[in-house]
């Protein structure tokens, strides 16, 4: 199948162009602080399942702006002392899902998370948060909404959240503060690398096929959605394109990446048409922490599903001293 | 071709089942009445176009919740006396576009108005409108935007803009009060039959393949988005249906086709996929003032196009007794 | 969206005119009764995972001709006294996947197990059980593979399988030889129901979407792969309608339902374009024993997915008094 | 999304290979004169509109072997002199559409005229006009009607009818022979610039995204139809490559471009999969006159739309002293 | 497979209500009258190819007004006594392609004749036959080219192309001018029914999965070109619905067929998405000479193909006396 | 239209980098001995058809393992002498078809033998031929069927069975054994590719559009199926790269190429996205032989159809001095 993009070894040796603005580390420092100050509670309640050997709750707690904001928090019945933490985020689209769906982290002896996505949770998986800041003119779906401006941007509000949900499960005393790793597929991947480059509590980063890297080689290499998102936006917005990409800036996981220092594992398919494997070398290699990646030569999007999370539990195990 | 949805006579007689909610005066009501109250001020510029034989101005209006929306007011530069007006609204993902295009009804002698809508205005023609106001978890796009609850949902928001561009238009002297008349095609068209049964000022109402009419027959219908939004909604919050149409009842244009009184030029494409033509039907055959119907038998979405326009024009001419 | 098949009431009204041979019941009791004789080992081997609140096995058992065939035990690391079983089948093309996937039922108290599917597992989740076994000239995949005679039909050999795998599991001493339940979607679904049909010691059928009822309807109303390779190789192979249909018959779930005797929860979906509703309905209306079915009204061939899952637990707890 | 075809610099830089037949000027001299020589009558009948602002003329002029041909011309109603001309030429398989269509340089104070397309206007936009000449074997369309010899090619018919209009335009007393342009998008933009560089009456030049320019390059870069036309035609008529570019040369803008003198405004799309910016460019580059372009980076063959029709009238106004 | 049209018991019943015009004897009498009156050469000249056990002869003779028209006449090079002759006109889109190919009705004993079809045959095989004369707007095709007048439609030639061969190949002295039987598939069975029910001459006619029939369901029931031309074009000229038809009664076949005496061997596709089965029946139903019928009951428009041919060699033969 | 892959001067010069296996020779051997070995009748039976110019028979003969193959053996009814023999290969899903297809070598004086496809012929066209070999896990098709071990791949079957078809050929009295050649497209392409690498009593070798050819190319490059089953197998069974092509080594038509000594006239098509130029030039640019090759540069996979076919009876006519 022809490739969608570079191969190897140009991948090995692309270096992406993305700026860093003067001031993305105040940025992101002044918009955690707010969102810490605007407070809120947390809640953590157990999901009526049919689960014995570990079981699942259903918690809320205070996001960007300190909005409501869901997860599922899964524990092994059976455990002794601290619990390391996974904080999993989700794919463009969906949703945490449901109570009993994910087990293999909390079966291998982990607190696991998995947190909601505001807004989303309607496409392939269900969930249960509000967005509730709106947007100005923008392209069905989450890439183009408030783009016009880096304090309005829908993903400042979600890697809030995702750092608020560390916050939130570091305030409970069966998880280990020393042993926190967060992960994802896709969007997931995403901003587990925005995560790991805010947040210093983090130890671990595993994202897989990670989406919002690289964005201007992404609107020009992606064959499918969402990137083409910010695609249609421009042909339409014409005279945005400065706009646009000045505020992408601040959210370009090339340059969380170029922050990072906690130990990474990540994955990237070379066939892959969502997320080119350009993209996601493109935070790779700018990636300032110890780092090991797999390539699935012959995956698009899906990339490396259970030989991936099967990797995942081995290689973060070994690190956290699991098992 | 095989027709997508029923053909005549089975349309002529087809009557649609959508519910009357006890309070749906009264919500719209209220709806109206909260925004009037919201206030906010009417701005209008003159554009900078090369256009002589017609003006172009740039208008700003409060709508719902006080929200300023955009439109392009388009007067003949040569006129004596107070004009009849036509709103236009505006098909789904669209804006406004440019000052400079849409002049047939200010070529034609009248007040011409496009309003913007909210939120959209990136997919295939440009707005500059923001909606400020977020969602519960939704499909990307703006039919389940909020759909869980009838006082959140976006078209609660949007149909309350076209009113209030109606407040805003009778404001002007060069208006006559006596002579107003909305049209839109698709989304526009159902804004259009919203606008025409709450609002008694409207004396002509032309919808044109509109959408947003007889929801429960069209998610079973309709072959192309965006009414299959509202299927993928519901094939994940798999729990909800009647929630939902709880909500899409207070919005559907079969109930306000009920209590409309205008005159009315309705069109109709019996190879539509997006808006079948028994959803059409289902508001037409319902639309309690005089009304009438042009059918173009071999068209899909696209409708009537240039030949409808035409038509809207020498029939709307003849009831304004323009020309 | 336009529903590909019947709707309600025609569905719950539907009764298949798939034929019944005469033959039925031997044609399965020798096929049985010789797979048997063949004989072969059991290996259970514990598989190298993280997991500790579950525990995984690979297991291997004899098949059809004898033939190894592969599978996932999983088992709660606690428990205690025997364990109700559930044997889940895998949908067309797919295999048993890795040894920490699809954990909840093992969570919730139950000995697992996820059977091989012999020479698929390829496609979309990987297998490792040859076919040894090849066929006259036929389309790709599996459908028509020695489709001109019952006795070399790809479907022997796997529901045969699956009637094995019974023996094998209650050939272990943790497992209750009284609460057996099998499930599976699509063509696990498919093969559930024939197992429930032909043996029984299974005391649950849970079949999702089922495939591989009412073949005489299916090759009419599916939109998409896998019936339709039947209509592809009829289409090539014109004059062989008859014998087609007539080894068809030994393996249509609605003959296999119309024997069974377990408690039955089915599901289905209406706008399934793969296994078309009123196939499904061809085998529920026709299942002999007490049954239920869960209609997912917006959903295709995915169905219910986790909502489900649940709803499977939540049922079958009850059933054999679990948790 | 993967750039069709180059990008920046090396548009920029791109040289055409196409050849310039010794006999290039000849033969269009001749064939113009031969147009004039058939003769034929003019006619300019008022049309049945509402307009007031400005009035549209159903027009009639003698074309190629001096067939009948229609357009409509559209005037302001008030004005005094004479009138710049703006000559529009029609995209692929559209016609001249309704009287009350494309009124924005009428509106401006220009003398607007829209030429019907022989045969065309059928596919997105209706004509009247026929194409009394038939042809050897070729694929629907036009691309290859009459291909094998340059003296029966459907587009020397054309773009001989595109000269004759200006003839019977510059024949109208309002009409200010010094003040000439001709515009389109796609084939129009082809036909723009074929007839400027045929026609030195014209002073200047705006095509769009323009069309029949580059065929070598053109059928080894365009992803969509019609250019595909010539590669469908050639797949079946294997021998005939040689004979079908030897005609192509004579009608190819890249051979108009390089003897054309009237000023011109380009514009390009640099994701146009119909008219890839390479073929645009090949003319760009070749072009002999004052030139500019706007490159419209993240559209497709759509190109700048209102943006560009906005440019366009800026530039036109200044350059022709208008407004 | 959803069946695109009727099932049995329906098409057997079915009645096409395509009206008969009342002149509809007298325009093919004096079409074909001014055809002979116009008259020109025939020319045979044998092909240069490596066949030794058939010969094969590149024919041209005069068809409607005279034009030169192509076609293969293909002998058995071995023979006895007059030939009876197969006359097959080709699919649309397609020619007469290469001297040695369709050898099976020559090698079988008759003499074999395959036309070119004017202006056609460059899509899928190759012709070299010219239709000189041109059209008013149409959509690129054929079945829109001069739709607006039945003296100016193009199949009013390509008809009477046909029946012109039958008098070419009737003045050949090694033809059986009692035996002569036309065929072809799609447009070459509507062209074959045509033909019979104009030409007494005809002895047998053999269409398969024929078009041209019953153009008012057709253009309802067709899923696939070429028919859906006829529905794109009113989609633009949505004044000339009666017009078209008009035309169109003179050349359905079903007229032809309720005029034809000649034993018929029709075929039919029950899954035809290009030729719907209810419009073959339209013709068969109404087919006035002893007929029968194939079903093809899983085949789209590909029909019966080599199946077909056997079954019509074995008829043919038979009816004949051949062999 | 953009070229799938590289063009000409790159095609020329383009160097497979397909790896020799050290055994492959002795592999082939024993293969070959081994099925020798096995045995089995060969039995010739005239078809029924009404041919008269050429006799078909039906012929079977034993494979690989002596397992019956079938095939059409068409000879010209009045020959004198020892005939020379085309064996023609099938391409992909398709069968040996019917007993009066593909007449024209047999009508230009060749003993003509069609061999059917094991376990194939139900696509496109009939086949009859059983393979009784089963397979590891595999994707539906055949190019993954024991593609785990080179004694298991379904190619090492095929292609013994192409050459116990010229050991069956050779024992017929009026075959000349000094004038064997092979041909086929696509997938018999690839197999006379293999024959002619493999026997050398084949003479001439005739490839189309080869498939089969540069696998390790061919992944990375094809757009459409067949090649793409592989990576489609690889996509899922993510560690079995290394075996997979360690397997095709030995079926790598460039291999056999690199050992080929007859004559061999190739097609390539420029457009082919089945079969991409660069892996037919990876075998032609390996062929030991004389060799010749045409390009149809406008052609996808279709390639050059009779335009070949042409192109080889002349070609061949001459080398063996026929005609």
């Amino acid at each position: 199948m022809p490739f969608p993009d570079l191969v190897q070894p140009e991948l090995g040796a692309y270096v992406s162009s993305v700026g860093m603005p003067d001031d993305f580390v105040q940025f992101w420092t002044s918009t955690i602080a707010d969102a810490r100050q605007a407070g809120g509670e947390v809640s953590i309640v157990q999901a009526q399942t049919t689960l014995t050997a570990v079981q699942s709750f259903d918690v809320t707690f205070p996001g960007y702006g300190g909005h409501p904001i869901k997860g599922w928090l899964i524990l092994p019945t059976h455990h002794e002392g601290r619990l390391p933490l996974v904080a999993q985020y989700i794919g463009y689209g969906g949703g945490r899902g449901l109570a009993h769906e994910q087990l293999h982290w909390a079966a291998s002896g982990f607190a696991y998370f998995r947190m909601d996505t505001r807004g989303q949770g309607s496409d392939w998986s269900v969930g249960e948060t509000a967005d509730p800041v709106g947007s100005t003119s923008s392209i069905p779906g989450f890439m183009t909404r408030g783009v016009l401006d880096k304090n309005d941007y829908y993903y400042r509000r979600l890697f809030t959240d995702a750092v608020r949900a560390i916050d939130a499960l570091l305030g409970l005393d069966f998880v280990d503060p020393e042993r926190i790793a967060v992960c994802g597929d896709s969007q997931g991947g995403g901003i587990s690398l925005a995560v790991g480059g805010i947040d210093p509590r983090v130890k671990a980063v595993m994202p897989d096929v990670p989406f919002l890297c690289d964005f201007p080689r992404a609107v020009q290499t992606a064959v499918r959605d969402p990137y083409l998102e910010i695609v249609r936006f421009l042909a339409q917005h014409r005279e945005k394109k400065a706009a646009v990409f000045e505020t992408l800036n601040y959210f370009d996981c090339v340059n969380f990446a170029r922050r990072s220092k906690a130990p990474a594992l990540f994955s990237v398919a070379l066939m892959d048409e969502v997320c080119p494997p350009s993209t996601v070398y493109g935070a790779f290699n700018a990636y300032a922490g110890e780092k090991t990646i797999t390539e699935y030569e012959f995956n698009n999007h899906e990339g490396g599903q259970g030989y991936q999370e099967r990797q995942q539990m081995t290689w973060l195990s070994r690190l956290f001293g699991v098992g």
